[in-house]
């Protein structure tokens, strides 16, 4: 099978062609239009398509991967990435665009189809549950259940990212407070860092920033961390502790055999290992002895590979 | 079919001989041992089908519900509300004394038995997902995707009761600050009342409680609220908050068709209604529209009616 594979994140897109497992044969990285909205991302596709892969490349399928939340129909619920997107349905979009059958298009989550790459040919192999998180600039997640990605009612399920875990914490761009991503994301890596850099004069953070607070970026800290700069390492304990109440939360509902952690974070050498000692802490004895929590396999291309995975799927059970 | 059930708990052992869908036969409560551990509880079990439902009494199959962490063979994990119990292997001891075979006997925790009786015959009938959360002494949680019980790798999922939503929050019977048992269950609710009491002088609730702190239970919360009492709905205004918190966060996580609501706080007439509006507004948009919130059809016999559906349907599935 070729899948025409594409993932569709706030800076680029991602495409590729793939086989029904995964395995990538082509593959392209093109900028996402800043403007334009989704008529701009579906041309950006188009033209990927045609003018990289060839017009006359026979596909059995598209899958398609987007950093908000898609129902089961593949529309679109307002992606916070994606400035006045609104509720587009990108499936009939991308059909009318590529002259191409919707039946035979897929289009879902980033982070669920990313679960999905790690549960059928990445390190959450065969685990029942396994739970993966992506940390990055936001949080996703995907829950893969008896070999079955959970989707909830409409296809939403999974949300991990906007789980409350301190409301007295930042605001989140959900509008709530002190949600996970809002602590433990991009954003709330950097605001801990600004915190704790404010009261140490001495940090190496300083210099590798040139004091300029804009350049305060994750891997920054992760730099100066693994230099042994303390601060920076303050702030992966700190990063690590509330890493630790978000896992053990997550253990505590779904009983895991397997916790997956992608996207940025996870190339954090020591965050997965500090992240693991709390949470396995915290979490109710029976169920922290069941879980393993390890990096993901795939950290760029899970969303390109979950998408044709979960085409691939969708047209073997369809048939 | 006919399935001796039993439900026990920290205060009560509950008891009776019910059909394969939960209609109930025979019922009959007795107070739970005080001292005597598991045996003494497996004990009185034995003394409640011998005595009361007669020794001749030909049954199909035993459905066990417990208060506290089960595995999927039936071993209860040092459940709180039982002290001493450690790890017991519940099941084989209830063979042994009820000269029984074990793969006829059921044994699972009893939130997850009430979100079974509440998905067969009570007010999730058929929902997907269907999430039960029960509000008592503690919280506990069952959550059935198509069909099935969550269950986890061991047994132990739906543990939602342990969901940390306030780092800072008081201390939790697990050891951790600020899961959602800590701040919404029966002891957040009488150390919240007390807060708010403390500086109400002209409150209702010091007269119900005759000036005694002791006295202070969610009930005379409550019946304060519905005679108009400001302090007391303070109160109630506080929980409700809470809860809603935790219900936007279970509805970002599952997607749920219905959240369904049961224990103590169900009978409160305006807490759910009121948690519901903070839940709706604190969950992500398109989600927040998907989910229905109800009061469960059952509050003292879930856990009966739950696991005489769940022994007969594990006896079904077994032949």
């Amino acid at each position: 099978m070729r899948i025409f594979s594409v993932d569709i994140g706030g800076t680029n897109i991602k495409a590729g062609l793939l086989d029904e497992v995964g395995n990538i044969h082509d593959y392209v990285e093109h900028p996402t239009p800043e403007s334009g909205g989704p008529e701009a991302v579906a041309s950006t596709i188009l033209f990927i398509k045609d003018n990289i892969f060839g017009s006359d490349c026979a596909i059995d399928g598209v899958g398609v991967g987007v950093a908000g939340p898609v129902d089961s129909d593949g529309v679109v619920y307002s992606p916070p990435n994606f400035r006045g997107w609104g509720i587009i349905d990108l499936k009939s979009l991308l059909a009318e665009l590529l002259e191409y059958p919707p039946s035979r298009i897929f289009v879902g989550n980033d982070a669920s189809l990313a679960a999905l790459a790690e549960f059928i040919r990445g390190n959450g192999k065969k685990a029942n549950p396994m739970v993966m998180i992506t940390v990055g600039t936001g949080i996703g997640g995907g829950i893969v259940i008896d070999g079955k990605l959970l989707a909830g009612k409409s296809g939403f399920a999974g949300e991990l990212g906007h789980m409350v875990i301190d409301p007295d914490g930042p605001r989140c761009g959900c509008g709530r407070r002190g949600c996970a991503e809002a602590l433990i994301a991009h954003k709330g890596i950097v605001r801990t860092a600004w915190e704790v850099l404010r009261k140490d004069k001495g940090s190496i953070m300083w210099s590798l920033i040139e004091g300029r607070f804009d350049r305060l970026t994750p891997k920054v800290v992760q730099q100066a961390a693994s230099l042994g700069d303390p601060a920076a390492n303050k702030v992966l304990d700190i990063i690590a502790r509330r890493m630790g109440t978000f896992l053990a939360n997550v253990i505590n509902l779904f009983n895991p055999e397997k916790i997956v952690i992608g996207g940025g974070i996870a190339l954090w050498s020591d965050m997965i290992k500090k992240a693991r000692i709390y949470a396995v802490r915290q979490a109710l004895k029976p169920l922290s002895d069941d879980v393993r929590i390890v990096r993901a396999r795939y950290i760029k291309m899970a969303g390109v590979v979950g998408a044709a995975i979960f085409a691939a799927r969708s047209l073997t059970h369809s048939r």
